[in-house]
């Protein structure tokens, strides 16, 4: 081994992943949680929070694509958009290639905002300054519940939930509920939810379970994102029904932002929906219902 | 951090996994290569060659079923199986599922076989006692050059691809070209690659640019498997055509072996051939041809 | 880096020593602690509890001649001698070189000595078969309260004083006190302490004051010890007076044992007790007496 | 494990010490070698050369007096001094302390020198200044062979002796027979060596049989610098004579400097000089001679 320095990253209690250090680029602390940014040797420019990766420049744009599009292109005609969390910028980015009315990103920390405009500026690629964008630093769960005008899709791009995690709140039932009535009637939501290893699709079950007892129609789906070192998964819901990705009406949608995408198309869309058996099983079987007290 | 045990898997010169390590269930070196089974906090049983992880307890049934079953059924009729390398017997183990007559495994290196018959028992699940299976150890691709009875299919479960590696000379445009005579006229051959990261990308592109120089029907695939830390590259390739899995003969042939199967079926089966935007591009582009001699 | 199996011994928030595993020899918990013997690459076999390194096959005999002899000679004709841990078996190892009528070694966990006596028999090198040692499993602070005769030596061989840690009440005023009256009155003891890393030394000054508070003659002392990558701190303590390290009786008596000695002699005793002059300026500035509740 | 970043030291193949990275402050290539200045948690800033760690805020005062002030007390009335190495500069403020009228100090790397003026200011504190110090780079072994004029005191600060290393020709008989010709009669030479862990002594004392060679009075000596992770081998030697510390005039010329030193006093002196008995036989037994070719 030579010398070097390393990023250590604990995926879990029993693996970490040690990310060769090229430069510490930003090294600071919201009082939410640690915030750094870190040029690895693998990953380009990464997004640290409290010591977990969030984004990394080689490859960001799978997660916030699959994170997005599914949701924008599945709901008929969104107009206005809400985003929980998002702080890179990346999800709005990708919002504003649609012709909406109004974005509003709900997010805790105003400095992750901060630190990823100076250093990360590629992330949200100007979105920012875009004139229907409006970013509120606030809780999203409050700022969900208190929303007097709906929105038509709900993107959840939030920490992992991780038992006492700060983000925990935002993946459970009455969590859900509040989503569903600050939805239209077409509205749909989008959450993000972590690795899909083998030791982790119970609690994928859990949380498809969850959303279920909320929304009539429920589509967990998959991609895979090589800094996260995982199949990851997302939990798609509407509260009535979804557009056909075989209509022509979602295929004109799609054709009008996809030049400018990198990793979604109507292939892309297609493998992550069609979910490998082990995991249909796992879902099938499903798991404990995840509430604000206990889970 | 906790004191423990630590087994260091380096991935790259910029990354290193640490897998806490449970037990050093064996610990060897055969004439070709340090030959580990070990006990992991996250994967369960895990068998290291060289240091790199080759098979996982928990998920090996991802690996395995992905790199047989797309092979075997795109075939029409398969009879004849060729395994090159596949010393943990669990390819092996796929292909016993099928009413073939003749399966050929020719692996480098008999410890391996030994250690895993011995250490590693469901990984073969008994299958190299089915009279059928014939097992060499030899060098594959002298095997196969000098085979004077043809193969149905020819499945490459073998260690990287990597600069200067032992199975380097198995990826060449040289090796394809013994692999297609030795393919019987509907013929079909896979071969397993690495992960499909964004830096790997480029030679994924090569290899199938080196494929495309033998085969006219060249089908790269990608599957997500946990403990390897990344989605993962297959090839498949005809020599003339390949069964559509929307035929009634395909799906017919899935329907019976596929109540063993944990995770292949058909929506696995197109999860995997549907392939993101980045990673067709990069084909697209194509790669340099992989030669015996350089690349 | 290759691939490899490492021990990883966190020795402190801001430190790890990756140690090269080459055999897990055992691995077990008894009731009071996790026990390993690893093979490590640079020290040989080596025993951790809880994760910290106890005592290293190449260098282990440095830390218990070091431990022992100065306390048996400085005392001038010891016969009871009373070891407080020392479950390797090494300590009585090097008092039975002493023509001592009875040693009481008093451990707490026998299931450290029953795998050291399994696992690294050259640590005890047959002492315990002598028939002038008593074994006791029990905690050494209770024994000494209620032992009835008293000790010429009290040897104190003990895991470390970590806030909360199980012998942190082995290194406290009140049980110097039990100590105090557990000795004859030319009676000596001897304790290990830590690392005298810059940031340790004034934890050192603190447990010399608190002995200091108990005892009228007061010697600490250090020795380097490569395996424990630190000079490392002991204090001696007299109820009275000392035998010169230049009186006649002193060296007689250390020139019948010297023989089998590999570490120790009058220069090592000379180079322990000569304090570099920021170790005696720390212990000249002292610090808080450490008692049993809190400090 | 809590996720961060570490520095990995490989103190050898079988050992790697993580050492917490609180902040890079310096990160840079010369012509020749790799120069990192970081601050660690447990010992303040560092500087790293090709990855080892040379000197530490917390305890490089203990390295540097005791490699200097030995050969400037023992050697008896020192006018010129030569430093090789020495970019930290520590070592050169060492010396300024003593009323000599030059010091030369030459090192093969300005930016090294550049670097640690900058960024470890304290470590030189000024002695660059001092109008008795010249600072040249170039080969320390050219610019002895080369010198026209004797030196009284020659100090080896250099990086380690690693077969291979740039600095092993500095540790062999030729190069000593270059030292002894570049001292007046009552010259007194020192170098620094290397851990003397168990597995080291058998080339310290391939070093000490080598220096014995040319000089007539060898002493080798040791220090235990927490940073380092072992006791510290060090070889002084001298073309005649040393004054005895015994003396009025030692202890006189001690008195003067002793004031502003933190680890040196005559309690080190002696106990660094006072050898363990394994060190003594090792060196006893010898070992083979390192010469420029080979060893």
């Amino acid at each position: 081994m030579k010398s070097s320095k390393w990023y250590a990253e604990p995926t879990s209690e029993n693996e970490v992943i040690l990310h060769l250090l090229k430069e510490v680029i930003y090294n600071g602390r919201s009082p939410f949680q640690k915030i750094e940014v870190i040029e690895t040797g693998n990953y380009g420019k990464c997004l640290f929070l409290d010591g977990i990766l969030q984004s990394a420049e080689t490859d960001e744009f799978i997660y916030h694509e699959a994170l997005v599009h599914p949701a924008m292109l599945l709901c008929e005609d969104p107009k206005r958009v809400f985003i929980g969390g998002g702080g890179e910028g990346a999800t709005v980015r990708e919002v504003v290639r649609y012709p909406v009315s109004e974005i509003v990103m709900v997010d805790l920390d105003e400095e992750v905002v901060r630190v990823c405009r100076e250093f990360l500026p590629e992330w949200s690629n100007g979105a920012f300054d875009d004139p229907r964008v409006k970013v509120v630093y606030a809780d999203a769960r409050n700022y969900l519940s208190d929303a007097k005008e709906k929105f038509d899709v709900i993107i959840l791009d939030l920490t992992h939930l991780v038992e006492g995690g700060p983000a925990r709140l935002l993946y459970t039932e009455e969590f859900y509920r509040i989503v569903y009535n600050a939805l239209t009637e077409k509205g749909v939501m989008v959450t993000q939810f972590y690795s899909l290893g083998i030791s982790y699709l119970q609690l994928f079950a859990s949380l498809v379970t969850t959303v279920n007892q909320v929304f009539s129609c429920v589509k967990p789906y998959v991609a895979s994102i090589p800094s996260f070192f995982a199949p990851w998964g997302f939990v798609l819901a509407a509260k009535s029904t979804l557009l056909d990705e075989h209509s022509h009406k979602f295929q004109d949608r799609l054709a009008k932002v996809e030049k400018g995408l990198k990793f979604y198309d109507l292939d892309s869309h297609r493998s992550m929906f069609y979910l490998p058996k082990h995991i249909k099983e796992a879902l099938v079987k499903g798991g404990d219902i995840i509430r604000d007290k206990g889970f």
